[in-house]
């Protein structure tokens, strides 16, 4: 394939630009075309689909890799799709990639999650975006389990493409989980983080709260991420930005709307 | 009605509790329950659905209107939810609403908006959920536009309830687009930021950048949220937190998965 032939894929994440996920991510787009990183300059997990309206936002050139450009960003994943976009491509590329997460991005994890906001601000600028998260925090975490999914959903995308206003959410279970039993497609699976809050005081006397969650299933459903992930696959959703609920239509209309 | 069988409803907001709107919001609330306001200590526009984790969280009473609880918080929206449920309340309120936002939340906004974002967080918890929007954002705007279809919405959802994992955005033309024509159900309609950036230099020379978006509309439909304001009427669009594109997950799977 000519050098000018290549597709440009723009490589993000939430966890920030010196995080191991994102460099194993961008590694493997190097094989699929040239590669354009830009991504937060700090951990940005949580954010949702947070934009910067209330600051300016400063772009950093970065040594990332050999043969890929990188930038790093003050702001918000969202942003990083936003700037990369309007300011530095001025276009869109052929592909979107976010991730890779350390962490879980199954079930409504989708809503908090910045890598698959990211992914949904691409499919907003119909950009073929895909979020990919290893479901393990730990600092140590292989991402080796991850590249074989990585390239096969990638492949797939850029082949075919998606349909408009459709990203792709991909969760990959960890190496300690066993060997992948291959790949499944999968809904959203319900669920809801049970919080709790932890209440300390600081030296002062005061109150000061943590949020701690704990997440619970609450869908027995085979055919959705939580099942397909517990089950040895990695889960991949198709996401879509109309957040309707269609099937409420009917029974809306139907009550009294008098003002 | 014996004062303890009032409903307990939660109010939030993304402009912060000093806004305009979310005293408008509260005072009408009163006539329905007995009124819990819990809402961020500044503005918190554009948050989405952001969660503070990486940080505590500080709340403070604060004296806001007769007869009405109140606590500022220093997180999101979407925190002010969760500390209140797990924290305040220690349960579930029998009504949560946000707003009134000082601007526009139709089509793709509900993505960015922390007020919905409020909303879609109470129907993760199961409680029924509405997010109010006037759709100017000048500081003088006014509010008592929005008040009846406040009570039209409010005094439904009470009576009749929300199916489980769906909640209301409703939006306000201002008074200067004329007498309100009545309240339409509506999906959400495609459209887009066509975003732009604006690059400066500081005194030191180096480039900042402000994000400036033109939302356009990208959807014909008379059935849309973005339809129904331009027409003059209040849109009251169901939302629901399943993301997934369920009409792609057969052609998704129709690929060669294949590791």
């Amino acid at each position: 394939m000519n050098k000018t032939e290549r597709p440009l894929i723009l490589v993000t994440n939430d966890d920030g630009i010196f995080a191991e996920g994102i460099k194993t991510l961008a590694q493997e787009m190097m094989a699929f075309g040239d590669v354009l990183v830009v991504a937060p300059d700090k951990p940005q997990s949580a954010m949702g689909h947070a934009i910067t309206i209330h600051n300016f936002l400063r772009l950093r050139e970065v040594e990332f890799m050999e043969g890929g450009r990188a930038y790093s960003c003050t702001g918000t994943p969202v942003d990083c799709v936003k700037l990369a976009v309007y300011h530095i491509i001025k276009g869109r590329p052929a592909l979107l990639v976010s991730g890779i997460n350390h962490g879980s991005n199954i079930s409504i994890n989708v809503l908090y999650s910045g890598t698959m906001s990211a992914a949904v601000e691409g499919a907003l600028e119909e950009i073929p975006s895909i979020g990919f998260s290893l479901m393990d925090h730990s600092i140590e975490a292989s991402f080796e389990h991850a590249r074989p999914v990585i390239r096969s959903v990638t492949a797939n995308v850029l082949k075919r493409g998606l349909t408009k206003g459709c990203c792709l959410n991909v969760n990959i279970p960890t190496e300690q989980d066993g060997p992948l039993r291959g790949v499944r497609i999968c809904r959203q699976a319900l669920g809801r983080w049970e919080d709790a809050v932890e209440t300390r005081q600081d030296p002062a006397g005061h109150d000061y709260h943590w949020l701690r969650g704990t997440y619970t299933a609450h869908d027995p459903g085979e055919d959705t991420d939580v099942w397909a992930t517990q089950h040895g696959y990695a889960s991949v959703v198709p996401v879509q930005f109309d957040m309707t609920a269609h099937r409420e239509l009917k029974l809306i209309k139907s009550w009294d709307h008098a003002l």
